[in-house]
């Protein structure tokens, strides 16, 4: 690609830092309504320029224009954003709460200057500058401070022109959007320390993530970092027996999305060993060689697949197929297997995340066997059990499922991880280390907002000086609050 | 004090960390009812011996039977653990979720165990063992690892045995409930740091509390720290025309409550200059000086208590009164000035917690310099501004209320900081470094139990396996749900 992008420097740093804590303090008086129209607006804006940024985005990461880019995460990008201005103008996000008697009143509230770091596989869903975390930290009347992500800052400029518009258009402070393209990894540490910075959102690699993470602990400011997960399924012989075939389909499918290229892409499977598991590893096998790889999103990832696979291969697992580079950053694609046993000597280094298309099977000899895999395994963003409809398998479901529950964010039952429904139900989180805090979920409208917030109490402060969701009269008639206990959307009866 | 009590080896801890990570699991399968009886029998188990656990606590921690210990902390205590209960019982603290149409359900849910460290100035409210956080993380459906601390050992034995007693009688898991007197400090981290652990919660010194919080966060744990606050406290020049001698009553029962030993305590009071803030000033000295100091809790406090005294004087700050140790773990009320451009020399020594019966005036020149000296305040659990009543005051009050707010948990008017209501509406947290993350309370009801969760997500689970507060009945006709984007008791039209 052609375009050059800058890198800026601490002062620049320093000056967006200045601006967003300026930005902060003025959103802190504008209305949800002016902050919903500025979403909805920016939402608009990308729709009407659809075409060129997704002719972009597909040149900058190879993902396929359709459905991919323009039928899927593009109309999923929009909606959050729309999702996002409906909470905002509801309110109930903020979880009102009102002890009438004691006049004691509390609620979420803007938190300052959000840093905002996106991934590199969600080019617009995740994106600083777009995604759910810049979403839910607007919604939440937060400025923010995007950083792009470099293998795609042609998008993120895109996206930016069309932010910038929309919020002169709504009369928002400029700053409430920000964006930076590279900055030295120090200054990125630097700023997540930073005193002016309310909280930090990060999707990306562990080692970046829990460096960042480091540095904002230290100083007690909210991170909230999406780090790396495998996503386990147990595959239950009756399962196998009773639909295998269907289920070698659906593996396949969720493995080979986007080339594997998703946080919830199916990592590490747990069969029982048997003919049945041989024949599911067999038909993934016969699947994965008769479809094409994709081109990965960029040579690092490629590079970092190669690395991850030998990584697992060191530690004893077994090529089923792939395993190899190709030309144009592309990978075979993969599957290795493992015994139970060989998966229990090194637990660690056989949960080594190999982002893209590549998958581990792991062959336990029996349910206790699995009982200690599953008891090993780090915190993931979802597992899931597949068991037979008869109930042959709700022995081992009942076995498993409590070891399985928590230790992931998400549960699934008969499905595949991939696809992340944009739901106030959904957890997109998950204990660490796929996340820093087991408590929140990066998608999910309202909860996601709350990452974005401190708790704001109003102990016997006058009538008029109360924030317009505490005051005794709901303030849009629509608005949840906990008064006395029960959930209302009535006004306080003075 | 004649008694002695054990100091835990690492094999101690790490056999209280197995078993309760073992109840942890039986805790999963164990209804909210038995949950919720095991907190109203330990609260009538405390009641039924109150006059001994009080009358041991004031010789441990000298704070006066009545009306302190008796009649408004113990009560607290058992209060606390009755509303716990009920929390439990009703379960809307878990903010259960559906989507009905997607099968995509969500509910907070147990983290694993907790340990918990209390404070030395709340030897019932907030013992590690019967306080708040204790409350909060069993009616979570977690067990509990208590660490006594060490003023007032005694207390805590006699409350655990009330514990342990109330365990046994409701059939929970032994290990549901622990105590450990006095470990290695090393030994602290390293629990905290442990894989076993769900969560930490702390209240007491900032020196502590960063250290366990950096162990804890360096492996993704959740650690909820209350380290230090001074309470700030603007005094508006109207305000002190229209009532000064009520607010130097207010003002100085508030410091001098408990001998200033509260987390609320008002350490740092800032006013206009001129006759008025002279007169103020006057006052709290002749009432200070009219006032016997009582005994504090420690040597340990009484010896930091004059070091603080000492920190703040050598950063400009003068005696109004007092300033000295008296004999018996004694220190004489006493009360600093400052003016706002001294403050604004060394704010950050300025703003060392003087933990007793010692509060810093800071005497500002205009209101520019209190808007330049409330930038400057670190986080804090509480922030008060007094105006008066005609409204004389509100344009300062417009002017500095933003500034306030946005630095502190809890926003009070007219009132001093001490007195923390069990509320659902309470915020007992704050920006750091008052706690380790603003979006969290330790008191308030069911708002503290969330601290002490994880949020699971349910994806396509079969509904006869879903936790009862996800299936489509409700399981008591009285939990709040959010079903489809809206609060509701109702069971879910299948």
């Amino acid at each position: 690609m052609p375009d050059e992008f800058p890198t800026s420097t601490w002062a620049d740093c320093d000056d967006s830092l200045n601006a967003a804590a300026d930005a902060a303090i003025i959103l802190r008086t504008i209305s949800p309504e002016q902050i919903a129209k500025f979403l909805t607006l920016y939402a608009e804006r990308i729709e009407a320029r659809e075409n060129e940024i997704v002719e972009t985005t597909h040149a900058e990461t190879a993902l396929p224009k359709a459905p991919r880019l323009g039928e899927v995460e593009l109309p999923r990008t929009t909606n959050q954003l729309r999702q996002a201005a409906a909470a905002a103008l509801e309110g109930s996000w903020a979880l009102p709460t009102i002890d009438v008697k004691l006049n004691i009143r509390s609620t979420l509230a803007p938190l300052g200057s959000v840093l905002i770091f996106g991934p590199n596989n969600f080019p617009f869903a995740y994106n600083g500058i777009a995604g759910g975390d810049f979403a839910a930290a607007i919604a939440a009347g937060n400025p923010v401070i995007a950083k792009a992500h470099p293998s795609h800052p042609n998008t993120s400029r895109l996206l930016a022109e069309e932010a910038f518009a929309a919020v002169r258009e709504t009369g928002l402070p400029p700053a409430t959007v920000q964006m930076i393209y590279n900055i030295a990894p120090e200054d990125g540490l630097r700023m997540a320390a930073d005193k002016r910075l309310g909280a930090i959102g990060f999707t990306g690699s562990r080692a970046a993530g829990l460096k960042l993470k480091a540095a904002a602990d230290a100083v007690g400011k909210p991170i909230y970092a999406e780090l790396s997960s495998l996503n386990p399924v147990v595959i239950l012989p009756g399962a196998l027996k009773e639909r295998g075939a269907k289920i070698v389909e659906e593996f396949t499918g969720s493995c080979l999305m986007a080339n594997g290229q998703f946080c919830t892409s199916p990592g590490l499977t747990i069969l029982f060993s048997g003919e049945l598991a041989e024949q599911f590893i067999a038909g993934v096998k016969t699947k994965l060689e008769s479809t094409t790889p994709g081109t990965l999103l960029s040579s690092g990832v490629a590079k970092n697949l190669a690395g991850s696979v030998k990584i697992l291969q060191s530690a004893g697992a077994e090529l089923v197929t792939g395993g190899s580079a190709l030309a144009g950053n592309k990978f075979a694609n993969t599957l290795l297997r493992v015994s139970g046993a060989q998966f229990l000597a090194a637990p660690e280094k056989l949960q080594t995340e190999a982002f893209g298309n590549a998958s581990l099977v792991v062959v336990a000899r029996d349910a206790a066997e699995v009982e200690k895999i599953l008891a090993h395994l780090e915190g993931n963003l979802t597992g899931g059990i597949y068991s037979d409809t008869a109930g042959g398998d709700d022995a081992l479901y009942e076995q498993f499922a409590p070891l399985l529950r928590s230790r992931v964010g998400r549960l699934l039952n008969d499905k595949m991880p991939t696809g992340v429904a944009v739901t106030p139900a959904m957890n997109h989180g998950g204990p660490f280390s796929a996340t820093g805090h087991p408590g929140f979920t990066a998608v999910g409208i309202p909860a996601s907002l709350r990452r974005f917030a401190m708790l704001q109490c109003f102990d016997n402060v006058r009538p008029a000086r109360l924030p317009d969701a505490l005051k005794n009269k709901n303030p849009n008639g629509r608005m949840w609050r906990l008064i006395d206990g029960n959930w209302s959307q009535s006004d306080v009866s003075a």
